[in-house]
């Protein structure tokens, strides 16, 4: 099952959520649950949850609730993990290896092939199941293997014109966490920041409004 | 300076961006910019960019564009950078790590003030410029030094139990690394959550939208 492109963003974005809670769920052994109980647990109301279900053809019974493996598959299918993206990592210094080390990136959607470093202190090091390899091969590799995502752990310097090499090499997804810009000459290539030091100033900037200061 | 209520959470999002983006003019030596000039280096509209700045009084002169450094301090004094909050860390095992290498906290709106681990081989070693502590001394360390905010990038199992007891001991703002779930007493308290699993899972989502699929 797909998505219809007229799903609004905004319940896009909630999805993953949703997702993480029914898989907290199934390991629970929780085989149904009423949306007002998913909301309550969610902190979100019934209607919300109905609402947001609704897009994606409902799901559900009235009066009976949703069943939770089932949802978690459907889910999974519009998030597309069941379909798993090949991908690299570029930059495997302390940011890429707890990334390795934290995220189990075939329930997230990908399947990294390659990971890659230019510091001869790394390269050849074992991370996890990986082997780190020298930045220096990431054209041959690209050109055997054809991974379709990058995720970018690279010094701010570096990620823009690395990012634009990449396009080259046919890498039609981004995940970016360096704080540098990255310009790809395809402007629709989805690219998905995590930008640690705005969220911060964002925490920052709340805890101003609630008037949070020190003592 | 400080925000009105009335400011838009949009507006506020978008703040941390036109923030480090102005401190990139003014490291570059710019001292004026036009709001259509700032709109084509930010990918947004020149119109876009004065409406989101006539919430915070303008700040500009028609024709003449927008003083970079004045503009960047405004900015900074909305987002509560000029007013450093003392944090602490829970968690310094890579990702805390990779945080405390990456991220100039007190350019971010934070002085770290101590940083915690209850790793026997992580206490007492140095990381950056701090000095691992023992957990057990959390609370003795808050009563002493009064942090407002925790910074966690502890295992998902530790992260709920650690926030609560980090409430009781008066710390008023979260930023969450940790997939569980955070729920306070205080409903009210800040909690910024990066969800490294979600943003990977909104990129496959964003990927499999457009179509993008291993050869």
């Amino acid at each position: 099952m797909k998505a219809s492109r007229t799903v609004p963003q905004a319940v896009l974005h909630r999805l993953p959520r949703y997702y993480r809670y029914l898989g907290d769920l199934l390991e629970d052994g929780v085989e149904r649950i009423s949306s007002s109980e998913l909301g309550k647990r969610m902190n979100a109301t019934a209607s919300q949850i109905r609402q947001d279900f609704n897009y994606f053809g409902g799901f559900g019974h009235q009066g009976y609730g949703y069943n939770v493996a089932k949802l978690y598959r459907e889910i999974a299918d519009i998030l597309g993990i069941s379909n798993p993206k090949t991908a690299i990592i570029l930059g495997m210094g302390r940011l890429g290896t707890a990334i390795v080390n934290r995220i189990t990136f075939t329930k997230r959607g990908f399947e990294v092939i390659g990971v890659f470093d230019n510091d001869p202190a790394l390269i050849g090091k074992k991370i996890g199941t990986f082997t780190v390899l020298d930045v220096a091969k990431l054209e041959d590799f690209c050109k055997e293997h054809k991974p379709v995502a990058a995720f970018l752990t690279l010094p701010r310097e570096a990620a823009a014109d690395t990012a634009l090499k990449l396009e080259a090499l046919g890498i039609r997804g981004f995940w970016n966490f360096s704080s540098g810009y990255i310009r790809l000459n395809d402007p629709t290539i989805p690219v998905e920041n995590m930008h640690l030091g705005d969220s911060l100033m964002t925490l920052s900037c709340r805890m101003q409004e609630h008037d949070i200061k020190n003592d």
